[in-house]
């Protein structure tokens, strides 16, 4: 397996040129998965094992894009660094050994699918891999009763995830000449105490599936910038407001907007540029029983991943690899082996014993 | 003069590329004044009449390069419209038209140089025309007993000028995901106390002259720019401190630096990034004698402008022109023909009765 996540690794694969991945990949599973089905959708792809009536369908899901500049694959003890290691290679290479394992078993339980996507990183989501995976094969990944993604937590399991949206502000002002500050208004100025406001709302804690979730809002990136001889016109700002499983898209952003209210800012201007919704927690038996068996830690999902969209078409799902979150999009990006193989043998015991 | 003025207002003279305007007006002072002698600098000029003993010497002086995109001039009733009309080619056509008037008087009372320099609106000084006609002919220029500099002040006289100081201060968070805000600290949001701090710092009334210059300190360009999903770990801005004629800038930097020190932010990060001096006004009895002479209204300049370089030679000046100080750097300039024709009347009144 090791020799497969070598390989995986040194294949270069930045968002949006994945063709050569997918290529790879499509080969080995062609080759080592006996029977195995494949639906297309661009570069992302669906290998499924022939389907027997009446079981659960259970998806591996990961993706094919990393984010560090590629840099040849070398090993110092128990670590084996290589672009995107953590950040997901290091949990493909498991997934389509058990895609092989399973396929030569006489006897299971589970249906099983890999689904491989490309362009994760993308953002705003309509680059995104999985989005077009969905628009593409909808019908056939809503027979998915459970979803495995196999992002960097540690070997955690991480569920649900919060909401994100982001708004620009706009605070003006009255530019003019700086040596002459009385002849304007400084934006920047005016803008304090909304950003004293903001700074001031403190994370919201919100209790899901017995993990503790955290509504939070912030000024991200923020300029006023025309020319250093001039008090600046105009403030602008990116606000990100993140929230915890439960409220619908429409909801959260009554919330933002009540939370702007809050500031006490008057007339204030700012525009939703994008929004992604949080993953609820769907609850069913087998969801809990995989986690029961797993046995790992389970944390909230304090950020936001693609869990949502499998959400959004109501698969159940959470997050499991065996990255390291720390690591993901690090320029000298690493993983632990012992931590691969663990992941393997865990998702090797727990399917062969359904 | 007004066809002069257009001819002028014809040939694009971008800062940088003004050779052409250069040669033309060389070419019209050799065909129209006569004996005028020439020094060369770059694409700059001293244009002189021939020395007489004895006799006060003075420099008018101006800029052959504008600001606005070039285009065709045009007039509309008695404003003419074109690129520099205001800043400061409505100035150039009455001095060079001065300067053909004198050189035909059989008795004349003082001596004139019409300094003529390019890239005025270069920065940082080492690129300005007149910072190289300085290093160049320095001690030929010290030999001006005044300097009337033509920048546009509405048909006021402005005297002096405030120095002008850019620094950068950093103020230094720590980054993380702005999903997990606890993980990091914002650096805007620890900026807020110094923005505060330096917001209430007020104007500085200071009187020289008879008139009023302020000391003024504002934030003009600021930003946190990390990425829309970070809390900034950086946050960064320029301040600009202006001040009234009277310390050197050694005085000006430690002033500058007890500002900051005012705001009570402990261990600040900051940068002097350029500095250029206040113009200490020079009183003497020729500038005093033109001054009421002209009988214009006397104003603090209130802003940076060359004259503060003649005045590190210790060559008496002021800012008097034809042109409207809003018009400056317009788009689409202009100048009132009317307020071009009285200014070379008076000049040339003045001149001739000196």
């Amino acid at each position: 397996m090791i020799d497969l996540l070598i390989n995986l690794l040194n294949i270069p694969s930045p968002t949006f040129q994945e063709e050569k991945i997918t290529d790879f990949i499509e080969d080995w599973m062609f080759c080592h998965v006996e029977g195995v089905l494949v639906k297309t959708v661009g570069n992302s792809r669906i290998f499924s094992l022939p389907m027997i009536d009446n079981l659960p369908h259970i998806g591996l899901v990961g993706h094919t894009d990393v984010v560090p500049k590629h840099f040849e694959v070398y090993q110092r003890k128990d670590l084996l660094f290589g672009a995107g290691a953590s950040d997901m290679k290091g949990a493909l290479a498991p997934f389509m050994m058990l895609m092989e394992s399973c396929s030569k078993w006489s006897d299971r339980h589970l249906n099983f699918s890999f689904v491989l996507y490309c362009a994760e990183e993308g953002t705003p989501l309509e680059e995104n891999g999985l989005y077009h995976l969905i628009l593409g094969e909808e019908e056939f990944l809503k027979t998915l009763d459970l979803a495995i993604v196999g992002e960097p937590t540690n070997g955690c399991i991480q569920v649900g995830c919060v909401g994100s949206l982001h708004a620009e502000v706009i605070i003006r002002g009255v530019a003019c000449h700086s040596a002459r500050p009385w002849d304007g208004e400084n934006a920047l100025y005016k803008a304090l105490p909304f950003i004293r406001s903001i700074a001031e709302i403190k994370p919201l804690k919100k209790t899901v599936f017995g993990v503790d979730f955290f509504d939070v809002i912030n000024v991200t990136e923020s300029k006023s910038e025309n020319g250093r001889t001039s008090i600046p016109g105009q403030w602008a700002c990116n606000i990100n407001y993140r929230y915890a499983p439960g409220p619908s898209m429409q909801e959260a952003e009554i919330e933002f907007n009540n939370l702007l209210v809050s500031t006490g800012f008057e007339k204030l201007e700012f525009t939703v540029l994008d929004h992604v919704p949080s993953a609820q927690i769907i609850e069913t038996e087998l969801l809990n029983k995989f986690v029961c068996f797993l046995g790992r830690q389970v944390e909230a999902k304090q950020a936001w991943t693609d869990v949502a969209q499998l959400n959004g078409i109501d698969i159940p799902a959470f997050n499991f690899g065996p990255g390291l979150t720390q690591q993901a999009h690090k320029a000298n990006e690493y993983i632990s082996l012992r931590d691969v193989v663990d992941y393997y043998k865990i998702l090797h015991e727990l399917i062969k014993n359904y």
